[in-house]
């Protein structure tokens, strides 16, 4: 990891962490800005294939509006009725997991001043398409448990790795938004 | 969308439903083929930066390697201290639940015979960084309520359309895993 220490910027993990105190400290000063809307849209092209774009987003007391957008596209493997044209929304759903959970570990270690030189980690959820297909009512449709493993090589005792794990679950917004039954709002749009 | 209608397949929104029924009776005959395991491995490149790699997964009591993998990029943009190389974790997390709702939608339809012309949605989602800033314990980490809109052209009358959106929520895994409050272990890996 590129390490800088200035005044004005004092890398960890690749994390500004004076831009990371000067984001607290301004939020403890007026915590409206820390409320976030998020956004995607989605276009249906065929069968299992749909495609997503993010692009913009509100934080800030104000929109934020990125260059470009990034494309992503969703498909069901061929087993599953599809042409495989990219991960399916059961996959992007881990993605989303394991991206959340290891920025929540980087930057809350960055705040602790702990260096951690890698990270790597693997999911594994469980699904019984019984649900999905309708065929029973006691089955859920979606994931019945999550499991992620993280291999981490961090600047403390091996006693503590798992202290430094646990910055994850308690502060990530996907973990969170995954564990705690979000209310989710489906309408038509006119 | 393209239709054909052979003694093998029957396209009814781009979905085989020869295959899609197949599937639903092979699945009432032996319940044990319906169990998946999906999975994802995600690399930290740096501060917000990490990449998810999706690949393999486990189903009809079988492993099924994909010939290539998804490479899904995430990172925060400069606002959150990061330098945008994908779509953040949260973003991810929206993408999943568009994909899944508009497939369930499309999937269900298309086992009722009805046709889909085009869809469209957009969501958004509301998360106050308090949370994950550690900063206040009765402000959630994630989304505190996510929204979607459905703009949809099918084949059924006004009044009905309600009912075809509602295949969504019904039946869409990301949904419940996002609704129900799935349990999630992280664990370290040594």
């Amino acid at each position: 990891m590129e390490q800088q220490t200035t005044m004005k910027s004092r890398l960890v993990n690749g994390v500004n962490v004076n831009e990371l105190f000067g984001t607290i400290d301004a939020v403890k000063g007026a915590p409206v800005i820390a409320k976030f809307r998020f956004r995607a849209e989605n276009q249906w092209m065929d069968g299992g294939h749909n495609r997503t774009m993010i692009k913009n987003f509100y934080g800030t007391q104000q929109d934020h509006k990125r260059q470009e957008s990034f494309m992503l596209d969703a498909d069901e493997p061929p087993i599953l009725l599809g042409k495989d044209k990219g991960p399916n929304p059961v996959e992007y759903a881990l993605t989303a997991l394991a991206g959340c959970i290891t920025t929540s570990i980087v930057y809350h270690a960055a705040a602790k001043g702990i260096t951690i030189h890698s990270m790597e980690t693997r999911l594994e959820g469980d699904i019984d398409l019984q649900g999905f297909l309708g065929l029973r009512e006691d089955v859920p449709r979606g994931y019945k448990e999550i499991r992620m493993f993280v291999k981490i090589d961090a600047d403390v005792p091996p006693e503590e790795l798992e202290e430094i794990i646990n910055l994850g679950p308690t502060y990530s917004p996907v973990y969170d938004t995954i564990t705690r039954a979000v209310p989710v709002s489906v309408q038509l749009e006119k």
